[in-house]
């Protein structure tokens, strides 16, 4: 053969070997679509399917440093490790420091509102799509996890539209017509006490409602892990009387964990056509609020637990997931360094703690009413408690004769009928300071926060933003919605 | 004419156009080599040649946010407009809370060392190389810049090498010594006073050595304008006693600001080899340590604004130019919101104020000495430098009958002999109060610093990281070292 006749032969060869090689791919591709191993996921789309949102309440760039502090030696939080970072501005229409309202609005609609509003424009007439709501529409399953009350201002941003975020028990009857396909972790504030007696119209207990709507109720772990994926579920654990979750650090191991809780989500929400998925860690925000550092840090490490969960469903389906790790707002003003201590800080001090504030005040509430504890006695409890005594091995951290009668006066003024706790802070105070943790406010502040991402069109999620952009980035990952996000004033501009 | 003979002559017209409009672009770009009108610059590296470091000493991220809410309404700082953000912990090798020695030998040289330490190992035996040095012996330029001494901590760590950051006059020999070829910004610290007679070998006055070492000193605008690229240059400005340039809101006209040290370096240093540039925002830190926002915000104002002198250098040449701006620490636990104000916040008030504390505090020294201003003196001066009074037309801003009561007993205290001045921290803290400021800390924090990155290689800087991995990224981006960083301690690992 001459060479340009064997040229058109190789040629020949060569188009025949890919004519075989793909009718092998399309005969692959019909035989895995019929077997179902693994599911054929419709990939046309171009878009993410399986949708996670995880909202840490109140947990600016120091709260996400500080768990990270303490944790054990050669841990560190997953979260941490996401290979895009952002950062995003909280400011609410009408304030520069937000609340969870307008943040969750937010994060959840793409558009700014006032302070204190659930999902509805700041005129407090025009009602805001949620993400959830358009992931649901488009016949993705949706599923709603929060640490504090079902019916509080984060998760309510994502099914619920009204005025005010106090407007608990309606919050909670919005759940039960909302169809979402999952709602776990703390039960329905305001379906006890004056907010059910205050709520516009009563339409009869939440948990009859739910049950009314199709939705299976489990109360512990055992009934969860029975339910069959399809089901529509309420899943609540031990709760306190603001319907809360218990602090991480104080969590009763009975009770359901936040990653229990999402992971038990995940095994019902998943299905080909998709789900969208928010957790939030709200206990952070409430252990900021009361300046409580080593309470924060384990509802921190408690949140990026869940995430793991998240992680690992990640890895089974690294095309079609985007999970995001934001925050609605600081809180507390938290600084990892404080006046007193300069340049030092021994933040794994806070390892020493071994219950929230919170239930250390409940234990001095006890003491009053019991008028049996005498101050030795509580300052044997301050050393059980937060392993802080005048007998320190290490005289640096020992309670000072001063600290001592500091902490003897707070509790005199404490015994006394009709005063508040002064004892309980003041020595979460004291641990605080030693460790070197520096405190600003009991409220909110207007701190960026941090945006973590990972997976499908996670690499939007790169420089600094507002959080309305967070989910106009989801949507647009998602294909939540065609057309691009309107414009925030449409109606006022003049028709232009 | 028939439609497909139309459309065909349509399509050689076309053809002819695109052929016509390529080859005058190719005319255009010969010529423009030909006559070097941009500059030809060598492009066959592959690599940033044109780098700028700005490190905004103790400007974390809320020191960022609040200079951008101090900004006139309209306006928005540069650097949050950078494309890229990542995120950097601050950590000295032997401390959680970090000094800028330690920060900027990480900055410098991709290594930890500890606390105080000048680009030198823990050790204080070996030198570690920097970055700058690095692009020295590459044939780049080099050139440093600060609003604080020029033997200051962090540009020491760009061009010496010493166990402690006190070493200042030693650290000044150093520069003479660097060949180095641009200096600008603050004086020398340690050049008088007792630092240069405690200094280990006295070699002269720094003035005298830079200028055997060829450079050309100048003292003021006029001069430095006039210097011609090619020349070593040191330039100053009216410096304090700590050999620092002034505070931003206190600049006297005649002195250079921080941006014309830049824009000057830049127009020394370009050269078809490229150069390496580190402008610090110095003072910046000095006002957090002093918990003086106003001071701070405007600070960071002027660091951005010589931040714009490197977007406009960028500009002209986007595919060589590589912009970094990040801090060291972050300094004084600053938080936009704070205990007395809860969410309210009016970070606007700083504009009121006119002239640092420091400089408020040297008047109120000036009262002391001439023993002539009375109470009522005093406060009418702190109606016109904070803007603070009873008579405020906003009652919730105006002094309460408490603050004046407060202010008079520091006032009387101050004006003691030998007492220190806690009149001004007084007003300070009233003015931050009512703005919604909370600090923390007089010291630094370990609080995560953000990282803005712009050109060439820009990209590797997303995400979270260490502030070591900053230099290890410029030395890829710009070719600095072929090999990979050498492991941190190669000289312990056994010969491994």
């Amino acid at each position: 053969m001459n060479k340009p006749s064997r040229r058109r032969h190789y040629l020949v060869i060569t188009l025949s070997s890919l004519l075989l090689a793909s009718l092998i791919v399309s005969i692959s591709a019909f035989s895995k679509e019929k077997t179902g191993t693994p599911p054929l996921r419709n990939t046309l789309t171009g878009s993410a399917r399986y949708l996670f949102l995880f909202i840490g309440d109140g947990m600016g760039p120091a709260q996400i440093k500080l768990a990270d502090a303490v944790l054990e030696n050669g841990h560190s939080l997953k979260m941490t490790s996401f290979p895009v970072l952002g950062m995003a501005t909280t400011h609410a229409e009408n304030r520069y420091i937000t609340d969870s309202g307008a943040a969750s609005t937010a994060l959840a609609t793409g558009r700014k509102t006032t302070f204190g509003t659930i999902s509805m424009a700041g005129n407090h007439l025009d009602t805001l799509v949620t993400i959830a709501e358009m992931a649901k529409a488009k016949g993705m399953k949706t599923g709603i996890v929060s640490s504090v009350g079902i019916n509080d201002a984060t998760p309510a941003c994502f099914y619920a539209h009204t005025p005010s975020r106090s407007n608990s028990y309606d919050i909670a009857v919005q759940m039960a017509s909302s169809g979402f396909d999952y709602f776990g972790g703390g039960y329905a504030e305001g379906n006890f006490g004056e907010n059910r007696q205050k709520a516009t119209a009563f339409k009869g207990d939440i948990d009859d409602l739910m049950q009314s709507a199709d939705y299976v109720i489990t109360r512990n772990r055992k009934e969860l892990t029975k339910v069959q994926p399809g089901k529509r579920c309420w899943a609540y654990t031990g709760f306190d009387a603001k319907a809360a979750m218990e602090h991480a650090i104080d969590r009763n191991p009975e009770h359901l964990a936040l990653t229990e809780f999402t992971r038990e989500g995940i095994r019902l929400l998943d299905n080909p056509a998709g789900f969208f998925m928010m957790i939030e860690g709200g206990k952070i925000d409430w252990a900021c609020h009361t300046n409580d550092a080593a309470a924060a840090a384990y509802d921190v490490i408690a949140f990026d637990n869940a995430i793991a969960e998240a992680l690992a469903f990640y890895h089974s389906h690294p095309k079609e997931t985007l999970i995001i790790v934001t925050a609605d707002h600081e809180c507390g003003g938290l600084s990892l360094g404080n006046r007193a201590n300069g340049y030092d800080t021994r933040l794994s001090l806070l390892r020493r703690q071994k219950i929230s504030q919170q239930r250390f005040s409940e234990k001095v509430s006890s003491w009053k009413k019991s008028s049996t504890v005498t101050f030795p006695m509580a300052i044997d409890s301050v050393s059980v408690y937060y392993g802080i005594s005048m007998k320190d091995a290490d005289s640096t951290l020992a309670l000072t004769p001063a600290n001592h009668k500091t902490l003897e006066e707070a509790y005199i003024t404490t015994m006394k009928q009709g005063s508040t706790d002064s004892f309980t802070s003041a020595v979460t105070g004291m641990l605080n300071l030693r460790a070197g943790i520096g405190w600003s406010s009991n409220a909110h502040t207007a701190v960026p926060v941090e945006v973590f991402a990972k997976g499908r069109g996670s690499e939007l999620f790169n420089g600094l933003y507002d959080n309305t952009d967070i989910a106009k980035k989801i949507i647009l990952i998602a294909g939540l919605k065609k057309k691009p996000f309107p414009p925030i004033h449409t109606q006022n501009s003049q028709g232009k």
